[in-house]
């Protein structure tokens, strides 16, 4: 059977991420590649009480067809959350998602035409990119550094007819990055200035380390952000579900949109999810999980500064699940990854995560689901294989 | 703020039927026009024992980011089931989705472009035509009488070009017909011999009242029709769980556009409905639903009988959740809904399920969440509703 596709579903290509996650779940390799947060902190206690609860006291709702905006009390509960850290939020300003995926769909459905420019910053996250792509967007990266995108790329001509800037404030994935608080404050006065819509993607905002938020672009100009949380990373991802915080008049848009894509997020994962979040249960559970990524973090941290050799660079993030590393731009990290793979020991490539000119000697680390031990190992075998490819000290770092 | 809306977003109207269900939602209305199934079939202590069950045995997978294709063992459920019925079904032909309204927004992805030409029922699922219009295609109403599509308007003039057919063989939303076996094979050969994808949706086909099952189309055409089932008129809707059924072609584009939508249907979900199916409850629970519905059903044309004024038409389903009325032309059922809702009564209006051409004198009966009584309630005063509308008889028909 021919299928008559359209113009974007010939455009895709398949995933590299995807092909690789299918060789690490092979029990034996240690593997830094996957975007998952540690199964160790999934709440199954406190989703066993309240699925019992939704059972047996609102059955008929929690299965039935509802709203596609969400259930009411949830997005009540998001709203007061985030009212008081900054800018009010008004319950009819939130449309819970499937997963915060779905709307980064919902949102490129909104604003992208063909040909339409977007903005994104280098690099930036793939699944975004994914979910964009499919809208034929033209996308120009956004110059950015080891801080996030930079302010003063965003010029005027670079504005001009731009649909949204898209960008991942806290401990980006990729990168792990962190945008400076001096730099919200210049990006929120340039979106005031402009109207130009800044998708706020925050799915990490509660993994600081120290605890600490830094003032979300929300705050600083509630009228152009778009943000977007999750409770994937601070809950579970199998429930797939995630929320956007947005002025009325897209809100409306969207809850067209998400009608049409899916008519509304399960009510039964709603409804248990609010019974779990709304008992205080995040201020105790997201503690645990800052305190085990900060201790898989610096094992990591610890690792790379005693197994990489010269030449070799990467961040120190205060929080999230991701190292970024830059090789020397002789190697191509999509080749060591073959070879790491071999060795046992996987991570991503850096290249599918820009958007325009892939810089290939770049590559992600996840720490977040191997032990200490585990990281400690990994990251000897891919500082030996690293400073193999460099040559030279080859004799002397054998790989057995 | 004034948002950059894309053609497809500036497009969007709001939903009558959004609207309308508002309204229906107060306590005292007599409501015919939702599409929901009755709570009184929801599997309470099935879900119960099944999210104890997955809790406590598969918390890691359940509550963790899983395939875009969904979960194995849902997957080879669905293909062996399928298999039963005529053609073999590959665990690799089922994708699963979040509810069939996403499959039929990943298929308008994969099949779409704006100007595409697309064959639909008249009138026909005014879902689909939410998710398809995102895309901007160019409907073509195919022929349809009381039986559903007429095969011999399908020349291939007709055809040329066309991207799929859109079709409902089983107790169509919203005519509540079936289509025959006869036409099924004419409409199959048509597929094989022109190479016309044909989209079967079918979140209706378990619920003959007598619980036979005509051949599929899909058993007729396995090669070109995309076959959409659901769990969500035989378990729960608020779970958000169907399912594609395609050439293994078509699914891996398919997985691709899946997951930029949403990564992947909820795993917790998924498996709490393998555990409940698995063990082999639809057999038992499904002819429960029949009988439920049918009774209704039965209620519903017996109230029709007695109180609607001659003039009126409608059919007679044998299976499913719907009756489909057409007035004399002369009235407008968007009008009759006004007055009806003043008489606390509500149906949908037909117009809307129109992807051409809207007959205005058309409206969809929904009898499956409202009892005999009420039933018989309800349709009184709609029909004397008709009856004043239509002149004549009104002083001899007092509203209250």
């Amino acid at each position: 059977m021919q299928w008559p596709f359209s113009r974007r579903a010939n455009a895709l290509t398949s995933s590299a991420i995807r092909e690789i996650l299918k060789v690490t779940e092979q029990p034996d390799m240690i593997s830094f590649a996957g975007g998952l947060p540690s199964a160790a902190t999934f709440p199954v206690e406190a989703m066993q009480a309240a699925t019992q609860k939704v059972l047996s006291e609102q059955a008929e709702s929690a299965l039935q067809y509802g709203p596609s905006e969400g259930f009411g009390k949830l997005r009540e509960w998001v709203a007061t959350t985030y009212s008081r850290d900054g800018a009010e939020v008004r319950p009819s300003q939130v449309l819970l998602t499937t997963g915060s995926q779905q709307a980064l769909d919902l949102i490129a459905k909104a604003l992208i035409d063909p040909g339409s420019r977007i903005l994104v910053e280098t690099p930036t996250y793939l699944g975004a990119l994914q979910a964009f792509s499919l809208f034929e967007p033209q996308y120009v990266s956004v110059a950015s550094d080891e801080q996030g995108v930079l302010p003063e790329a965003l010029t005027a001509e670079v504005i001009a007819g731009a649909r949204f800037l898209y960008a991942l404030p806290n401990f980006q994935n990729p990168t792990g990055r962190r945008l400076p608080l001096s730099r919200r404050e210049a990006l929120a006065a340039i979106a005031r200035e402009h109207g130009l819509p800044v998708i706020e993607d925050d799915p990490y905002g509660d993994l600081d380390y120290q605890g600490e938020r830094l003032t979300s672009l929300r705050s600083l100009a509630p009228q152009q952000v778009i943000h977007l949380g999750s409770f994937s990373k601070v809950l579970a991802p199998g429930l797939r579900l995630g929320y956007v915080i947005a002025d009325e008049s897209l809100i409306a848009k969207l809850v067209q949109i998400k009608q049409a894509a899916d008519l509304h997020t399960p009510s039964f994962t709603q409804q248990v999810v609010y019974e779990i979040v709304s008992q205080g249960f995040l201020e105790e559970h997201i503690p645990e999980i800052r305190a085990l990524y900060a201790e898989r973090c610096h094992a990591m941290l610890a690792a790379l500064a005693q197994y990489m050799p010269q030449g070799v660079q990467w961040n120190r993030p205060e929080g999230g699940m991701f190292i970024w590393v830059t090789l020397p731009e002789s190697l191509d990290s999509t080749e060591l990854l073959t070879e790491a793979i071999r060795e046992r020991v996987a991570f991503v490539p850096g290249a599918p995560f820009y958007a325009t000119a892939p810089q290939s000697h770049t590559l992600r680390l996840s720490f977040v689901t191997v032990d200490p031990v585990r990281i400690d190992e990994g990251i000897r075998r891919l500082g030996r294989l690293i400073a193999n490819q460099l040559g030279g000290a080859a004799e002397h770092l054998p790989l057995v």
